[in-house]
C-alpha cells in the first residue's frame, strides 16, 4: 500500500480486509509487529484524535512516531510556490516535507481545506502539492480539503459494531448549524462511504448547503455498485423516516464557498439545525447519533442526545485508532 | 490497580510492595514488560517533571506514550457542564477525556486547583468531575487540587533511600515565601505521606497559612496509627530542633483561599521564609533539604542550601521516574 | 563515548567506525539494540531535523525519547547565574538540567549562541554551563554556539555517499546573503570537518565575514594532518575553479559580531551572494550543492540550483538520522 488517501482506491474486499484486521488487531495486540518503524506526522492543520490515535497506534504495534506541527519552535514554514525567501519563514516545504519523510516508513499529513475556492480544494491542489514532495515514502492522508480516509474507514467498523445494516440501512448525513463555516472533507468522504457500504443514503440539509455535484455524483456510483441509493432533501422529518442512523455535521455553504459573510447570513437563518430527540420521532426506535467530533454541544447536538443511549462518538473514535493500526499494520508490512 | 489517585487508598504492604519494585526496576531493568502498552497523558496544568518521567517510564518499560496539553494545535477545551458552545472553544472535556482514555491502557490526568473556593478544591470537584468521565480506563492522578500520589511515592522512596529514620525520624513541612499564591496539593499531601510513614511531623508555617482541619486531621489519624505524630507551628527553632529533613514549600493562605490581593498582602510580611543555613543551627548535622521542585532559588531556599549537601532534590526528581515505573508496572499487568 | 560535542575529540579510525555503523544500520535495521534505552532532548532553541531525526533514531533502534522546550507549557526557565527569582520565571535551568539528564539514559542538548560577544561564544561559556550540570549521564551537542558534530557526521557521510574525493576533493565553503545574523556553529564546524576529511577548502566569503583566527587555525592543522589544505578568498570565480561540492551557509559578520545595525549595512552590500547556476562554470561539471537546512530558497541560493541535480540536501538531512543512529548506538552500548 504506497497510499492511504481515499476507500475509493481501494476494493471493497480490501476494505473488508482492514476491517477484519482492525478487530483482530484489537482482540489480539501485536506489540512486535512494527518494531523499530517509525510514522512521521505532519500536522498542518490542529488535532485532537488524529494525533493522539496514530501516536497510540504505532506504540501497540511495536514502533514510534513523531509529531512536527507549525506551533512548535521549529523555523516558520513557508508553503507558497516560487517565492523569494526574505521574509519571516525560514524554511519552505519543499524541503521540510521530504525530510520528515525521509526520517519515517510512512508520513501522516494533516492539512485543511483553504475555503477560498471551491474547485480550487475539490481538485486538491495543496494536499497533492504537499505529497508530491514526497519521493518514496507511503503516505497516509489525516484529512485533506476533501478527504478523510481514516475517518471513513473507522465510521465503517462503526456501523458494523452495531450491526447497522448495510444494504438495506437508512443512513441520514445531516447538515448542522455550527457558528463557523467548516470544510467538506467530512461530508463528502462520510457521503462516500455510506454509499459505498450499499445503504440508503440521504444528505439532510437546508438549501445553499447542496453538497457539490462531483461529490454526489461519486457517492451514486458507489451506491448503484454496492445496492443502495443516494438522495437529498431538506425535509427533515422525510429523511429520519425509518433512519438506523443520523451521522450529523456541519460544512460550508456551497453557494458561498470562500465568502464568509455571505455564508454566516445563510447559516444563521438555520440555528434550528441542531439534532435533538424530537428528530428520531419516525426513525428506527435504536437509532444511532455518529458524529467524528470534536462537536459543539447544544449547538450541533443537543446534550440529551449526546449524552444519551443513541450517541456511539466514543466508540467511533477509538475506532480511529484501530482502522488505523489496520492501515499501519498493511502499509508498513508487518509480519505476523 | 484501578487508580493511583491517593496513597492513603493503599495499605502499607501495598506501599511498600511499590517502592520495592521501584527499586527492582531500577536494578534490574524490565524493557518488556509493557510491550505495546500505551499511558495516555492529559496535562491541563504545566508540568516538566511529570511530563518527563511518566513518557521515560513507559519507554523503560517498553510501551509508550502520547501527550495532549491545551497549549498543542488541538481544538480549544470547554470545561463548563451544561453549556451551549457557541464560543471560541470547539471541543468538551466530556467526549475529550474519554476519547484520550479510550487510546491508552491507562490515562494520566493532571489539573490543578482553581483556587477560587477552598471547599471545592478540598472536595475536588473538578478531578472527580473529569475522571467520571473514563469509563474503565485505570487512570493515575498526576495532581489534582489536594492530591500528587506520584510525587508521594517519589519521596517516600527518597527518604528510605537517604536512611531517614521512618519511627523516630523528624520531618519538618516548612511554608516559604514565593510570589503567587501556590495549590495546596504538595503540602496537603506531603504531611500525609510523612505521618504515614511514622515519622514525627512538624507543619512549620506562620499564622494565616495553616492547613486545613481536614487536612491535618487525615495526617494525624495516620500518624497514629503509624507511630508518629504531627504538630504545627510558626517557631522556626522549635520546629527544627533534632530534624532529619526539612521539606520546604509554599502554599497559599487558607485565611484568605481565594482572595488573591488578601494573600498577597499576608505573604508579603513573610519574605525572610527562604530556608537558608542558619535554620539547620540545632537540627541533625545531616539534616537534608526536599522540594518537589520547581524551586525559586533565593526565594524559597538560599543558593548555598540548594546547591550544598543537604539538597537531596535532584535525587527526589529521579524517584519520580521509578516510583511511576512501579505504578505502571502494577496498574498494566506487567507479567515479570 | 561519555560526549559527542566535536568531531575533534574523535580518532579518524573512531569517526570511520561510526561512518560504517551509520551504514551497517541503515541496511540491517537493529530494531532492539536499545530496547528500554531513554533519550532525553531539551531544545532551548528551535529546530526541526534534530528533533525529528533524533526521535526516528531511538525509535529505529527500539529504544525512546521525550523532548523538553520552553515553547512547551513548563515552568518558565530561568538561565541567569546567581540570580534571586522573584520573576516570571519558576524554574532554573541548574535544577532542570539535570533533572531531565536523570530521566535519560543520555540528553541531547541544543542551545544556540548568544552572538553577543565573539569570545565567549567562542569559549562555548553557555553551553558548558549546561553540560557542567549534567553529573554522570553522556550527552550530545545538539547545536552550541561554535559546533554542530551531528551535522558534521552526516555532512561527511554524505560526502562518501556521492563518492567525492577525500584528498584532491576540492570544498567550497561559501558565505550567502541571509536577512539574519545567523550563528558560527554550522561554518565554523563544516570547515573543520572538509579539513578534517583531507579535503582541499576554500572559505569563499566577503570581507568582514571572515571566519574567526581560532577557527582558521584549528582547521588548517587538521588540514595538515588529513594532507589537505584551507585558503579563504573572496573571489568567486577563483574558489569555485575545480570545485567538486558547494556547501552554502550564511552567518554572522565577524567584524561587527553582536552590532546587529552594523553587520545589517554590511550584509546588505552582498545581496548577490546567492548561489546560482553561473556559479558553477568553472567547477567539476558535476560539482554539488550542500546545505544544511532549513535554507532560504532565492535568497541563499536559486530554486533552479535547489531543485536540480547539483543539490543532494534532502539525502544530506536524512544522513542526520543515520548519523547520531551510530552515536547513540555506541554511547548507549548496544550489544549487537
Amino acid at each position: 500500500m504506497k497510499a492511504f488517501n481515499d476507500l475509493a482506491d481501494f476494493s471493497t474486499e480490501e476494505i473488508q480486509g482492514l476491517l477484519e484486521l482492525a478487530n483482530r488487531l484489537d482482540e489480539r495486540p501485536e506489540p512486535e509487529a512494527l518494531k523499530g518503524k517509525v510514522l512521521s506526522l505532519l500536522f498542518l492543520s490542529p488535532s485532537l484524535r488524529t494525533l493522539a490515535s496514530f501516536q497510540a497506534a504505532m506504540t501497540r504495534l511495536g514502533g514510534g512516531s513523531f509529531v512536527i506541527s507549525p506551533d512548535m519552535s521549529i523555523h516558520g514554514l513557508e508553503t507558497r510556490p516560487g517565492i523569494v525567501m526574505d521574509g519571516t519563514a525560514a524554511e519552505h516545504i519543499r524541503e521540510a516535507v521530504p525530510v520528515i519523510a525521509s526520517y519515517g516508513d510512512a508520513i501522516g499529513i494533516r492539512a485543511f481545506a483553504e475555503r477560498k475556492n471551491l474547485e480550487n480544494d475539490m481538485a486538491e491542489n495543496e494536499f497533492n502539492a504537499l505529497t508530491q514532495l514526497i519521493p518514496d515514502t507511503p503516505y497516509i492522508n489525516m484529512e485533506s480539503a476533501m478527504g478523510h480516509p481514516c475517518q471513513n474507514l473507522a465510521d465503517w467498523k462503526t456501523l458494523d459494531d452495531y450491526s447497522i445494516p448495510a444494504n438495506g440501512g437508512k443512513f441520514v448525513l445531516s447538515w448542522a448549524y455550527h457558528p463557523k463555516a467548516l470544510p467538506l472533507a467530512v461530508p463528502a468522504s462520510t457521503l462516500y462511504t455510506a454509499a459505498r457500504r450499499g445503504m440508503d443514503v440521504t444528505v439532510l440539509r437546508p438549501e445553499g448547503f447542496e453538497l457539490p455535484d462531483a461529490v454526489m455524483q461519486k457517492a451514486k456510483e458507489a451506491a448503484a455498485s454496492a445496492g443502495g441509493a443516494v438522495v437529498e432533501t431538506d425535509d427533515r422529518a422525510e429523511a429520519m423516516e425509518g433512519a438506523h442512523v443520523i451521522y450529523a455535521k456541519s460544512w460550508s455553504s456551497t453557494r458561498h464557498y470562500g465568502d464568509r459573510l455571505a455564508d454566516q447570513k445563510l447559516r444563521e437563518g438555520h440555528l434550528d439545525w441542531c439534532v435533538d430527540e424530537p428528530w428520531f420521532a419516525n426513525a428506527q426506535d435504536d437509532c444511532r447519533f455518529m458524529h467524528c467530533l470534536p462537536v459543539r454541544r447544544g449547538v450541533v447536538v443537543s446534550e440529551p442526545v449526546l449524552d444519551g443511549p443513541r450517541s456511539i462518538v466514543i466508540h467511533e473514535a477509538r475506532n480511529r485508532m484501530l482502522a488505523q493500526m489496520a492501515v499501519l499494520h498493511q502499509m508498513l508490512g508487518a509480519t505476523t
